[in-house]
């Protein structure tokens, strides 16, 4: 943390600031500038969020964090890349891009067996679909619950394909871990910290979905909350940020990618069909994110998008997600992967 | 909704499209434009999501939502503006502005007397104090849970004030139910579906805050999660959105105020101290509420904010608080009310 | 400037960031942390963004700026509030409160006459109107340009209300200086720095519009450009920021006036009718910006907003905007202040 | 453009807004719904802006536009994509990427040269570099100007690469165009219209920069004030939008790419540099963007970044540059282009 203090600020003022400083467990260290000083604290990062309290003494202009304050994601800590394995022969992090795809939500037997023999007929090595749906409207479908996962259980046993599908209340993590492979964090949840802690105890890799508002910094901090409690199988998934632009759902942000390559050693997969909301969108979204080095894709297919209950618009036919991946296979050729 | 054809779209993808919405059992309505045709749906409000489906029809260009998805939460179904009753005396939506004020989190059973004490004696009617803390980073502090509901009530006890306090996991709903006058739902729960519709079902006033990138209408269709469960004691708040502007914590967003009042009958509060995350920025925010029409305040207050646990820079000392106070009641008396 | 080392940068990668500090004629002082070590750089301000690039050095994890890059706008340099005179008897920043108010765009006669005797019959003490418009299509009307000049200054010779008027090219600098009052730049010419430097040059008020997306500090730098140029006479006027929420046109960023209050001794005007986009928002967002602290308001007013050839739907009715000064008078009253 | 009137208006209310539909040369076309009326205009697309007044209309709700109001960039007007040629054998918009290389702004002969010469042997097929240097502060670097110009004209001269340069006044279109080959509108100029309207009148080129919170469609109408003036040939350029995220500089709104080329014939480039801020992000932005299916790149190099007057941080080695191009070499290939 740098505290600033204010031009002018008197000596006393800066004297109380290196006290609190040092009180609080750290070691202030003065640079005294042409028209203001600034004290720098060294010492723990992690609890340094306290120091930001300082901005209420009297003197103090602004306190600046110059330090990223999660440990157990970041690159310091570990500088080998994590591998997450999912199921015997899938792993996301490896040399093998890991494509889910299914519907937005299970629908019915006959939706989810046929989508899931589609995408793992495309190449996709991973089964995705809701059986909790978060909904903005409490009108809309909100999921066939229980008898959705037993589905989705139906559908792996008949194609081998490992199964991702969304928790959204603490009290369903057992149910749910009871069906799912992977454990999916939606976005709306990405800071639903109860939920976050429980799984960070159970023994199941997790995907957890960047928020629409959420910074990459607080992005690593919930993946943190997991980490922290034990749990190191933690997948990233960038799906699109709320800004202004109204031509696509989100705005697909995918600089996070290397960005996140940077500060973590989490793999990272990308969600297009989110992102964009459009389903026209959705493969050049995919070889971008290929290109820009990500570990995986989680694409929204249906068999029928114009009867699809939710998420229609942006769900691929089964046809054009096999075009998506064909052509998928020659970029990933180029950053020496393989799907 | 609205569906756009497209330019050169055959009468065949029309006929089609006519017939879909026939199936969903709305009526359709076609404009022939010089260019295009659009196609009206008519028919019940609620479940009009589904139409968005109809995007991936062949020859269709974008469909166009323009009709709000809540009713029970809109002006439509009630004109006259909800009153929700806290305690004995306390009302928001009324004719005297309700001033909730407290530390940001509960630290200890001194420093939650000494702050309850003051803000009633600077004319604050309910008391906020956390005890459940979502914070962002697992290291920081995170509420000193029952506890902190304990020493809550302690102070409700010595001063009368009716309290205000959060909850963020649906399995806690009922704990803190016993000891809260008025149940908090956080920025970041507000599309925590789960605990909307157990928050639904209780006979407790909701205190729902804006998340940090929810439009209106997605907020008031949260707000409907918890109404149509039944509980009809909703008070809506805005606390800041997130934006590019980083002066401040978060920007409020104070015509939400006027537009939230042509929208619904819901009462409205505004939490200057998030919304802006420094003291001194505060008070003016809170004069500028009021003098736009909210029917209440959430501020924090703390007697030391520089030793804070939590959100230090943002809290008003006590004197600094009554000063406030003063001054509003001179804004309240130009709308017509009451502190 | 902070310059934030990594985690394991050499002894030698520091010696040269310090090294290349003094080259560009600051001074290194290194703060030796736990993890990593911290530079600042000590010096004049106004030309540290030069050490951002020291980010390129090997061992540099980032470059932090800590200091406001802006000198004669800034309270540091000047405590006492700038009073900007427009005309006898008419200035902003002082005790009284300015409303300027008038249409969208200068129409014709007719209407830029009855608009200007109905607004002054209200109260406002300066008229608006556009005679060189930037209209986001080339196809919707562009202004009256030289005609519409004519008009305004015909209209202050019927009542005596100074004329603001917007320039959006330099060229026209001279020709709209003949007429106008006060030069207004609009929102997208924010950050048009050749217009800028010309208006730092002529003797006559600038209004300066923040730009959709221009943070207040790069608000405060185009005030700098027109500063430094030698023409002290700018009034800064926040006319709502561009974000996720499409309820209202923009989002209005009332916080925005206590921040510059603290970082700038010009005088801050809120114009609600661009923020807001729709007439009914507006009175209330007018009573919220006074009770804020603002010096001014300029208001869209138009005698028939229906038929109006742009903005009709932000326009305020004579007969409102007059029912609205009745009241905005009661609030400045509170503030101190005299309409 | 849609009028909804709202629930419960008057039949003479719809009878006005039907009556003035016609007075402003559109043919009305009411759908009765359950709950309220809505109301088509049919008529010519490009004037509709001006319906938006009925707004204002007693009985209305609100207006909605469904129809995209520019033409001549449209694909409805021109199918075939369009082809910008820049010199001779250069082209953006056909089969080869083009990418355009150089420093943020011209230093000195030998900077310039010497990155020329460089990015020419890297494959660089055009020259970029910056005369005129719109700057938030008027403290940084303004550029050299004219005497810049030469310097590129030397460069260009000595290599063949024709270069691209940006202009910021109206009044400077003949003089730069006396030097450039391709001129560019920056960011913060992108609804300069005076200028626009300029670069539609000259027989150049002109690289179109999407400003940091233009939305699609304003950015196609900025395009549209170019064409309708005459001036076929326009290049658009993606270079990052403003977000809440603070890990790059904007955020690379890559979905514009397939957007773009879903609704204009124009070729569409990216700025990485400029969109993330940091040159170790840039290659993977590259990548990303040719595999999204963009006609072009616009890359920051400098020989030595950490001693550039400006942008160092995002710029570029010509090593690095040169491995880039390499890799770019490979997914050009993917998409079925040479570079």
């Amino acid at each position: 943390m740098i505290i600033v203090m204010r031009n002018g600020a008197s000596n006393e003022e800066l004297v109380a600031v290196e006290e609190r400083i040092k009180e609080l467990g750290y070691k202030p260290h003065v640079i005294h500038g042409d028209t203001r000083n600034v004290v720098g604290a060294v010492g723990d990062e992690r609890g340094k969020a306290i120091l930001q309290s300082l901005e209420s003494m009297p003197g103090v202009e602004n306190v600046v964090p110059i330090l990223k304050p999660y440990k157990l994601a970041s690159k310091e800590v570990k500088l080998e890349r994590t591998t997450v394995v999912i199921a015997p022969g899938v792993a996301v992090g490896g040399d093998r891009l890991v494509v889910m795809a299914g519907p937005c939500a299970v629908e019915s037997e006959e939706q989810i067996l046929e989508t899931a023999h589609a995408v793992k007929a495309a190449g996709a090595t991973v089964l995705r679909g809701g059986a909790f749906k978060p909904r903005s409207s409490p009108y809309s479908f909100q999921g066939m619950e229980e008898e959705g996962l037993k589905l989705l259980a139906m559908a792996r046993e008949e194609t081998g394909l490992p199964i991702v599908t969304e928790v959204v209340n603490p009290r369903d993590v057992d149910l749910v871990a009871k069906y799912a492979d992977v454990m999916q964090v939606g976005a709306r949840n990405v800071q639903n910290f109860a939920l976050l802690k429980m799984l960070g105890k159970i023994d199941k890799p997790i995907l957890l979905k960047r928020g629409m508002s959420t910074t990459i910094q607080e992005f690593l901090m919930s993946a943190e909350y997991i980490l922290s409690e034990g749990n190191q199988r933690v997948i990233l998934c960038e799906r699109g940020i709320r800004t202004f632009e109204t031509a696509t759902r989100n705005t697909l942000d995918i600089s996070a990618i290397p960005v996140l390559q940077e500060q973590t050693h989490l793999p990272i997969i990308i969600d297009p069909s989110h992102a964009t909301g459009h389903s026209s969108l959705v493969p050049s979204m995919c070889y971008a994110s290929v290109a820009a080095g990500c570990d995986g894709l989680i694409v929204e297919v249906h068999p029928h998008p114009e009867v699809a209950v939710s998420d229609g618009p942006q769900s691929l036919r089964p046809a054009d997600f096999k075009a998506m991946m064909d052509k998928l296979a020659e970029f990933a050729k180029v950053v020496g992967k393989k799907l």
